[in-house]
Formats: structure tokens, C-alpha cells, sequence
């Protein structure tokens, strides 16, 4: 049975490729998707990626990801900064989280410097443009098996 | 010409594998020299690894990559939070900066939160343990061909 | 006629029973609502008890409640720390606001010590599990007869 | 062709009128809708006048007003303090950002006082009451002819 | 067996009925003895009711109830903020603590946010003014059967 | 009789249209005056326009204004973060007091966050250049009549 | 019938005369007696001077002065600066509160700066030495006649 | 020869008697100089009573007083909490400096509770109005004979 | 003539060697004072060796200590951390002053980290549980001969 | 023609020689201007050198620079601190702007660490005594040739 | 076979006898090896005495220890409040840990107060001058048997 | 003989003219070296020109210095910030003592604004570049002769 890796993706990455190039690069979300799904194919998973400028749906996918998901590969976006919903809810998820964010979010802004979602997540991965979301699937991919 | 890449190790890192193996995992720093040969040399790319528990030799290789190395990645372990001289040379540096950590800092203690280096590095790469350093070079090896 | 009062639950609950157990206790969400059944209608109260991982969701049913309950029970569990978007709708409201958490958020991380519903709140039970939302609604009973 | 500008309200601001008018005024929102249509259509422009109680649904429109609006006019009322997320779409925003408030922010408690919005808005009115978003539109009407 | 209660009250609480009664309600402290007595014997419980102005005496109190009660329950007035000692009492105490404040100490002066009991206390009830003394003697009935 | 307003500038405002023009933008104070002439004439008032460097200066009008202006309009500048006397001054002042800034003093270096003036201020507006002081005036007519 | 005031001394005050006497000067808290009864008799008042290393001393009597005395003139010494509980017992005196202070603690150790009585003390006099305590007794007897 | 006092007040004190009455009392500054002249007179000391709302004349008046006056009575006003330059002038006086304030600053916002004065001042007199002045002179005479 | 010395105990320790023995050890504390006697005997030294609960009576035996002891041996416990009247009272003594804990206070809570007896302490010994009374008399014996 | 260069000293440095000169040394302010008159006179340079107690004054001089002047050599004293109006005075002058201080601000008072001029000045010499401004101006010599 | 301690010794250390005798006393750093060496000797210890200004060397002799003694005994000098990678060093070390200081450094300056060190060490002396260090080993010996 | 002077450089000093030019300046550090030889040469000084990576050898020749040299100019760099093992170097040695840094370092990031070396240093000279030596040892001459 293949295996689910669940990708998500917080407010405004559904802009990706217009908003702000020069922080957060050229690629779209739906480039980043099939980026994804070529690299979980490549090891045996399967990629449900999606994206929301909703906190409540976010928080919706991570439930569902409970006992269905090896993992979740999460860039919060905005989000990391202020949800604490969101952190409650991958503390009740018992597979491998991993953060990831486009640009280095600590050369940034001080306000963005705080990650709630670091307080669970496993891994981060920041500043590697679309390219963080191929390696932090691979990074699943090698803890997982 | 083989391109080179600077793989530099801070203070205490020579003890991978026996020191808090919770934490740090169980690799040690010989095993991720060969990972790090491996995966460099599968994409043309040269290593040059080094570890010191002084900040001085770590800035003097830094020093050293100018003109030199296409990328540095650097675990620069507890100098991350404390040296500036580090940022210094780094900034004087002008190829990629990817900074690594073992476990993922913004986890643990609230000093281990501030990073001098993330004001220069590029990309950050935290808690995947070992794996850590090939993805930083995998992340290298796209950004720079 | 029967008096109202809305019993509302902020993100996560849902999960109640099974996520963090030693934290949150093994009732369910279910079972908490049965219990506030019992509880207010042998005082004559009908209780209106609703769940939501979104804010906007909340904020209507707080909106909802103005000139037509008694009193909101609420816990907002991530928001309390966070959303002054609730505070402002309970400060709009004329009735009585107890606030319940079910573990002792003052024991547990730093930023779940600040409580933006407090600044409304008229009591606050926090600590006592499921028990909680039974001792509030004697408390509202008692208060508003 | 009749040029556009969003007046987008945040949360609670739908029970204007009737919510603590020593503080926000008498003025229903709905009063302050056709205020803003007759100062607008006298220069010419139209307006798209929203509320919302949730975060995404203002995110949604700040992002569709991108490329279709000369400004955005926001009152993001007590999300001001606390939404990043509308500060990124903001920021993805080309046009002109007029900042609103009924009261002024500054003389209320300290937690009012820290806004993300200005940190992208272009000017900031505050304190005027229902006439602060005819001041807005004024202005727009200035700035953009 | 009768099995004890502690209910411990710290400085001025001899005063209560007369001091600032907008704060602290009307009821004396001898009408609050009367209605712990009433609620715990009706749940097979025997309280033990005493105040103090001074920081040893309820420290005296806490550690007499070490093996003997099941349960403290402590209103620790002005010491909730500044006694470190009263916590340590605490912490060598086995059983059940039920912090209880009359009034909701998080609306109040910022210097009144912090217990220092509440590192110790399972659960808080504030703001239930007299009330909440009863409250929290169910809620030891409840847990500790 | 004309009802007046006074307009007051402090320091170094005297220097406008050629200091730090995309900052401050390019009108001097004297096309300000202007504006407010006209502005302030259109509605019945007169005003009496002031600028200095000096903090007494300016305390000193202010008193003046006392009794016989309906409102005060004032950007005190560099004097907005630092000047508690001119706080008092206006805390004895019994009309509309209006703060304005030419840039959105929120946007720029944080020791331009505070605002002593605000916590007497009527209203704000700040960020609409020249405009603000005839938006600012426009608010006076529409309070005052 | 004489009035009464109440002066009230906090911990360490007994060591007067032989205590750093570069700070607080050479007078024994005798002395001190003398030039209290001196200074209110020649006004018509009784002092009841009163010195105790123990908070709940000071407590005590100063609930004992409610309803009893004109006024409270208190040099909490230490305690000022972390009693909370002495605060809550002036809070609920209705005649006029005096805090007195040998030495300037303004001019002392940071931790020495605030005063948990100032805020409710109507006046403070500091670095008057003995004669504070003169000073403070006229106050009373000009404000209470 | 008659002994000098200086006694200097600082912004918006001219407006005594008429500014914010709850606060600051109804005695004018022309009644203060008329106590000033009567208790310093009836010690043997001449008084030189200024007011000014501009820092740098309070600056040359205290310049002024050295070598030629005994002490200082200052009550700077708002420059309390801000004025550097008025402590550097006091640090370069040789004589006796008493800080007056006619409210109890420790009881009001915060920004008022930091004296820079108070870093050179010998006493401080707070909240005891006019009379405070009178018990500042009294302060000096018997201090200095 | 035998010389004397201190030993004081703060609150709780009397509860020593049933209270969280993994942190404060085994020992009793009439097992301490055993060793103390010992330790100081054999340098010719006698131990007052005290306990109390209660603040006012510790800075009792401070003052008492006072022309009568060569050194104060104290252990405040939680009093460290809030009690500025046992720093005061440390500073009217002339001798030597020992600071002991059982435990390493810095590594524990933060709100442990602050002594203010360490404004007096000549000498801190901390985490030699029982032991590092016995360490605290030999420095007063090699100190004081 | 001579070029120009402002010298400009804030309050209390008119007292230079006799105030605190264990601090700022014991030549006189006279002393001062003939060091900077010969040294700049050495360098084909004029000075204007001046010195007030008065904010305004020194803006004055600055923007009186503006144009005339080749540098502002500036000792703000107790208004390095303080003052944003001279800050944003010496950012709308376009020439060279060196800080001088007497004595080395850092190692003094914390509130004398801050300077806000440092935001503007190009270089600062502090604790050089009076030879600190012909330092500076020889400084300017070199730069601007 | 004999037992050994490494006693280590930090930047300056070298000039002990000569720098600052006042805070650091007249012993040289050979006396204190002396003092060691007879300590640990009559208690069967070897000790390892050593200093260096250099935090990779103490770094390296940290892990040298590992394995080989049963203690450390460091007195870290001014790295004590910086190096983060002598902490990471001694959490490697699976003994006993005694962090020495000649002073009290918590009477000192606040930048003195936070020790690094001290999260890991079991024990601390400061403030016993050279005795301190003997005082450690009594307690390694005490311990370790 | 002649007198000597240290001239003292910190980490990352040995790029200059090729690091950063824009903010350090394009002479090298011979060029610099060449600078002090002149400028001293020319007062009858000598000058050792040392620079280090490492802040050992920086302690190291600071020691050296002590009863050698007359004067130290220290450009710490990166360890300005940082190091209090220099500090502590610098308070040994008992000469004059002057830092040097080439820009001007308050105006640049905050955490560049804080010098331990400042607690020690009798002047600073800071933005003047490379021409800051020679001002440096000017001074040096100026005030030894």
C-alpha cells in the first residue's frame, strides 16, 4: 500500500510566483506540487498537498493526517508566527513533522523569528526555495523507510 | 576542475556518536565525512571537511574558502549563538552559506534560539540529524550546478 | 421559558479523549456536552454547546448569543493566548463569561500564562478537566439564578 | 471605466452601532457603507464594501483586489494586532493602503498599540469615528486622481 | 473515617465583607466557613477552615496537612504573587490543591497576573467570588471520591 | 464671530519640501498654510498656523489655545516620542485635539512608535503627506460644526 | 477627643542610629518617638508609634487603625518593595496614608525603586532623614485639620 | 545677610489652579509663591520663585544658584521623567536639593515614575500639593540652619 | 573563649529528608546541625543553629548575631529569592556572611536565580547538599582563624 | 575662501573647568573654542564655534549649516540622549558629522549609552577630554580634504 | 590505583596574585596548584592542574576528562558567561562537576551574574578566594568516596 | 628609550580593503600598520602591530603588554561585543587604553552597540576609518607625553 505524506501549505502561498519574487522566488504552487509528487514517487509515497489562507482548515488537514500519514511537511507561512492552534494540533499527530519555509525566515524580520510549529516540528528546512519541500520529503523518505 | 565545497564542524562536534546520542544521534563525525564525500562527489563536487573546537580555525577556513569554494556549509554548533567574528568572516564570504544543525534548535533552549550565522546564511537545515549535511549538499549542488 | 447558555469550544477540542491524554484528561467532547446537559437542565438551563477550530465561527456564535443567553461558557483553548478578536466580541456581549481550561494553563509553557478572554471573563476555572464546564455552569446558575 | 477600491472591515465590526458606542460611535456599518459610496462616487470611484469575522475571507479579498483596485481601505479592527497573514497579502498588494480605525488605537490598552497592517500601509487614520473612512477615500481620491 | 479538607486564606481575608466590596463581594469570611462546612459534608468531608496574616502560619498549616488531608484549598490573597515559600510548602504537600481567588486576578493589575502557587496548584477557580470556595470543595469530592 | 483652530508644527518642519523630500515630500510649510487657509476658510474657521523648534514654544501656544480655539491640530514632530510637557499642555486644553504626521511614523524606526501626544489625541492621521492637515481640519468641521 | 495617627515602622527600623548610619542617619527610632509625639501633640493628635520585623504585624495594625484613625504615616522600609499583602490592608483604610522614607530610594539600588504603598499612598516623603517623619505628621494635620 | 533659596517649577506649572483641579489642586502658582515667601521667610531664608516652560531656563537658573543660594526646591514637572540636562546641572550644584511633586507621580502612569532628578535630589516631597513646597523649605532650614 | 557562629534556616527546611529528596538529599536537618557542631567544634567554634518558618524571626537572629558572632551561616531557601528585609538586616552585620543551598539554584527555575542575600554574601555554596554547611564552617574557620 | 566648520556644544558645557572635573576635565570652554580655532586654522579651515543650554538653538545652528558649512562637529552632552529633534535636524545636513564627547559615555550611567546623533553622525570620539574636538576636526581635515 | 581530578582554570587566571588583588586576592595560580595537590592527595586524588586563555583548549582538556577522571573542578573566568561550548563540553562529561569562582560573582556586575557553566555543574563555590578550590575537592572527595 | 604602544586587532581584520569596503574601507591592514609607525615614529613611539583571529592571543599580548608598553589601541572587531575575557585582560593591564573601531558602530545592527571593552577603555574613536589609528595614538601622545 503506498504510503501518504501530507504537504501543506498556510496563507498567501497560493500567490507563489507573483508575490514578492525576490523573498519568495519564481516557482508556483502548483510547480512545488509537482515537484512533490515526483520526488514521494520516487520513494514510494504519495503527496496530498494543499493549501489554505484558513487557519480552521489547516488545522482540519493536520486531524485527518492522524493515523492515515507518515508524516507531515508543513510551511505555515504567516502562521508559524502567531497559531498556536496549529502547533495543538500537530502535537496530537504521532508521525515525523517537518518545517519549511521558503526563504531564511531568521535573516527576516524579528517578528519572524518566533516559530510556534518548532516547538513540534522535527526537522526545518528554511531558505532552500521550492527545492526545501524536495528535500524535506527525501528527509521523510530516509527516516521512514 | 572538480568545484570545491567547505563542510565545516564546530566545538564539540568531534565527539559525535558518544556524546548525548539523544540528541546528537549516533553517527559519528567520520560516518558523515564519508556521507558528505559521497553525496558531493555524485554531483561533481569536492569536500573539504574539517572540525575545531576553536573559533579561530573556523574563521580561518572561512578565510580560506574566499574565491576559492562554491558553497559553505557550516554546523557551527555553539559558537551559532554566540560568535560574531563567525558572521564577520562569513559576510566576507561570497559564495552559498548553508548552515546545519543535528537537532533542531528551536526546540531546545532559548538560548540555543539565536543564530548570528542565520543573518548571513542562506538556507538553514535543522534536526535531520547526519542527513542534515547531504541535503545541504544536494541544496548546493542545485543552486550553484 | 428555558434560559440559554452557550457552551463554546475552541480549536482542538474535537480531538478530546484521544490527544494528549495526560494533559486534557479521556472524556470526549461528547461526553462533556452530556455532562453540561445534565448539569444546567437540573437548574433549568438549556445549554447550546457548539465546537469550532475556527475563530470566525466562535466569533458568531458569541455574536449569536448577545440579548438571547444568560451567560457563555467558554474555553478557547489555543485562541485564549492569542485572539482579540474573541475578547472584543465577549465584550459586546451583556451576560456572564466564564472561561475553562481543562488543565492549569498557569503551570504549563510560558505563553499559555496570558489569557486575552481573562480581560473580559468574569470568573475563570481552570485545571478541574471536564469537571470544569459542570462548575461553571452551577457557578452561572447560581449567579443568575 | 469607473476605477475601484476595496473598504474591507475585520472582525465584530458587522455589530457596529450597538458594540460599546462610547468607544466605536453610533454609526451602523451599513451607515458607513453608504457614507463611503457617496464619497467615492463624488471622485469617481466605486467601492467593493465588505466585512468579515474571518481572517481568510479578508485575505481572499485583499488578494482579489490585486491588479482590479487602485486602494485598499482596511479597518482589520482587532486582527490589526495580531494577523501577519494579512500584512503578507497586504504587501503582495500594488496600490495604495489607507489603514483605519473608529478610535484611536494609541489610547487604549498597550495591546492595541502594536499594529502589522502599518508596517505596509501607506497612511493610517485613526480616532475620526465613521468620517475616518470618508477621510480615507478623500485621500485615495488624491493620491490616484 | 471523616476524611480533611484544609481551607487556607491569607492576609486580609479577615476583613472580607468589609473591604472594597465592589472587589471581594459582601459575604464575611465566617459566612464562607459556614458554606465550606455545609458543601463538604455533604460529600463525607470534614474541613478544616483557617486564616492568617502571616506567610509562616500557612506554611505551618501546609506542611500539619502533609499525610493527613487529601485536599488543600488556599485562597493565598497578596501571597499568590510574591510567596515562594508557600510554594515550596506546597510542593512537599501529596495531595489535591485547589487555588481559589475571589476576584479574577487576570483582570486586574498586571503585579496580580502571576501565582506562584498555580507552579503547584491542579486546578485554579477564580472570580466566583464566595462560590468558588464551594466550587472547589465538589471538585475535590470529585476527584478524590 | 470666526472660530479658530490652531495648527502647530514642531521642530524642524520649518525645513519642508527640502528635507529628506521622500520622506517628508516635496510641499514647504508655507504651501501647507496655504492649504489650511483654504481649507479651514471653506468651513467657517480661521486658523492660526504656527511653527518652532522650541518645545516651550509650542507649550506656550498651546495654552493660549485654551478658551479661545475649538481645536488644536498639531505635528509635533520629533517632539511626538519625547515631550511629556506637551502631553500636559494638552491635557489642559478643553477642545479636539488632532496628531498628524506627513509619513507613517509606524512604518519607520521604532523610537517613532511611541506617541505621547496620542494618549491625549482626539485623532490621528499620519502617512497622508500635506493632505493629512486638511483631512485633519475637515474632521474639526465635521465635530465641532 | 484626641486623634489619632498611626506610625508604623517596618523591619530593621529598630537598628536605627547604628544601621549604615551614612544612609539612614543617627537618630534612634526613639528619638524618632519623641519627635512624632512632639510634632502631633503640638496639633492636637496622639501618635501610636509602632515598629515589627513582621509583616503581618504591620497587617494587623494597620487594620486595626480602620475606622479608629486620621491617618497612617508608614516607613515600610523593605517591605515596601514587595509587600503586596501591607498594599491590600492600606487599600481598605479610608483615612490619608503617608509613606515615609529615611534615605532617597530613588537614588538607591534599582531593586529599591518601586513601591507597591505608592500606590495607594497620597504622598511619599524620602531623604528627609527623621525629619520626614515630622514633615509627614504637619501634612496630616493640614490636610485633616 | 538673608540666605538664598531657589525655588523653581517647571512646564505648564503656570497653569496651576485651572489644569486638571483633581490632580493638581486649586491653589495658583502666585498662592505657592506666597507660602514659599511666608515659611522661608519666617526661617531666616529669602526665596527666588521661577517658573518657565522651557528647560533651558531652568537649566540657567540652576547654573545661577550656584555659589550663591543654599539649596534648591525644584519641581520640574514633566522634564522630571526626561530631562538629562536639568540632572547634569543639578549634579554641578553644590547645595541642598529637594525634588517637590504636587501629586504622588509613583500612583500614576508608568512613564512618570522614572525622577532622573531624583539621581541627584537629597529628598523628594510627593503628593502633598502646595504644602509640599512648605515642607521642602522647612526641609532646608533644618537641614542647613 | 568559645567564638560563635549562625547557622540559619529558611522556611521548609525543617521538612528536610522527606521534601523532594531527589533535589534537597536525605539528610534531616537535625542530621545538619550534627555535622555542624562537629565541623565547627573542631575549630574551636560554637553553632546557634536555628530554623524558622518565618521571615521576621530569621532577621531576629541576624540582628541578635550582631557584636555577639564571628559569622552567619545562612540558608534563606524560597527567601533568597524575594526577601529584602534579610538582605538589610545582613548589611547592619559586621562579620563574615556564608550563603549555602542544597541544591545548584541556577540550575533551576529562573525565578531561583535572583539572590538577593548575594548582595551581602561574602561566600556562596550551592549544590553540596548537606555538605556544604560543613564547607561553609571551614571557610569561616580559615577566614576568621 | 575659508571653508567652514560649526562647532556646537550642548547645556551645562559652559560650566566646562568647574563642573564635575574629575568627569570632563578642567579646561574651560574658552580653552576649548582657541584649541579648535588653532587647529582648524592649521588646516585652512574656519570655525563657528557656539555653544547653548537650548534644544532649539542648537537646531538652529544646524540648519544654518546647511549649505555654508564643510561639517558639524557637535557635543550634545546631556542631550545625546534624549534628543530626536536634533537628530532629525543633522539628517537633513549634507556634510561630514562628527560626535565628540569629553568623557566615554559608555562606561558611565546606562542612560548615557544611547545616543541618538549616532544614528546620524559619521564618526564619534568620546573620552578624549577637550583634545577630542581637535581630534575631530582634524578628522575633518583629512575627509574633506 | 590513584584517582584523578582535572582542575581547570580560565582567561586571566595566569595573573592571579597581580590582577585586581582586591576582588581576586594575593595567592599566584601556583599557590592554588599547591593547595590542590595537597588537598586531593590526602584524600587519594591525583589532581590535573591547568589554565589556559584559550576556550578550545579547556574545551579539549574537558573531553580528555572523559572517561579518565572522576571530576572536574573549573573555575571558567570570564567565559563562564559566555561559552556555550564549555557547557556543551561538560554535558558530555558523565562525572562530577564543581564550578569555582574566587569572588562572589553575583555581587558583582549584572553581566557576571548568568553562568553557563552552571547548568551542567552539580556544585558552585564563589566568593571563598583560593580556599574555594579546596573547598571543591573536599566536596569531589566527599561525593565520590 | 623609547616608549612603546600596542596596537591591537581582532578577528577577520586581516581582510581589510578587500572585506566589505563599503562599510571598513579599502587600505589594507599594512596600510594601516605603515600609518601607526609614521604617526607614532613621529612622537617618540614605537609601535607592535599584532593581529589575531583568535582572542587567546589577543589575551595573551594584552598581558604582554602590562609593564611594557605605555598605551594599548585596541580594535577588538567581532569581539567588542563579546568578550569579557578581554575586558578582564584590559582591567589588568594599567595603562591608557584606546578603542578603535572603523565605522561608526552605533549605527549599525544592536547587537554591535554593546562593548564590553568600553567598561575599560579610556577613549573611543569610532567611523573615522583607517585615519582612527592615528588619531588613537595621538591621543596617546598627547596624554603620556
Amino acid at each position: 500500500m503506498t504510503k501518504l505524506i501530507y504537504v501543506l501549505n498556510g496563507p498567501n502561498l497560493n500567490l507563489l510566483g507573483t508575490r514578492e519574487p525576490e523573498i519568495y522566488g519564481r516557482e508556483t504552487l502548483a510547480d512545488i506540487e509537482r515537484l512533490c509528487d515526483d520526488t514521494a514517487g520516487a520513494h514510494g509515497y504519495e503527496v496530498r498537498f494543499l493549501q489554505s489562507n484558513a487557519e480552521y482548515e489547516l488545522i482540519g488537514w493536520i486531524q485527518e493526517a492522524r493515523g492515515s500519514a507518515e508524516a507531515i511537511v508543513i510551511n505555515p507561512a504567516a502562521l508559524t508566527h502567531s497559531s498556536i492552534a496549529i502547533l495543538d494540533a500537530l502535537q496530537a499527530f504521532e508521525g515525523l513533522v517537518v518545517e519549511v519555509h521558503l526563504s531564511n525566515i531568521h535573516k527576516r524580520e524579528p517578528f519572524r523569528h518566533l516559530s510556534y510549529v518548532s516547538k513540534r516540528a522535527d526537522a526545518v528546512i528554511a531558505g532552500c526555495g521550492a527545492q526545501g519541500y524536495a528535500l524535506a520529503l527525501l528527509h521523510v523518505a530516509a527516516k521512514r523507510g
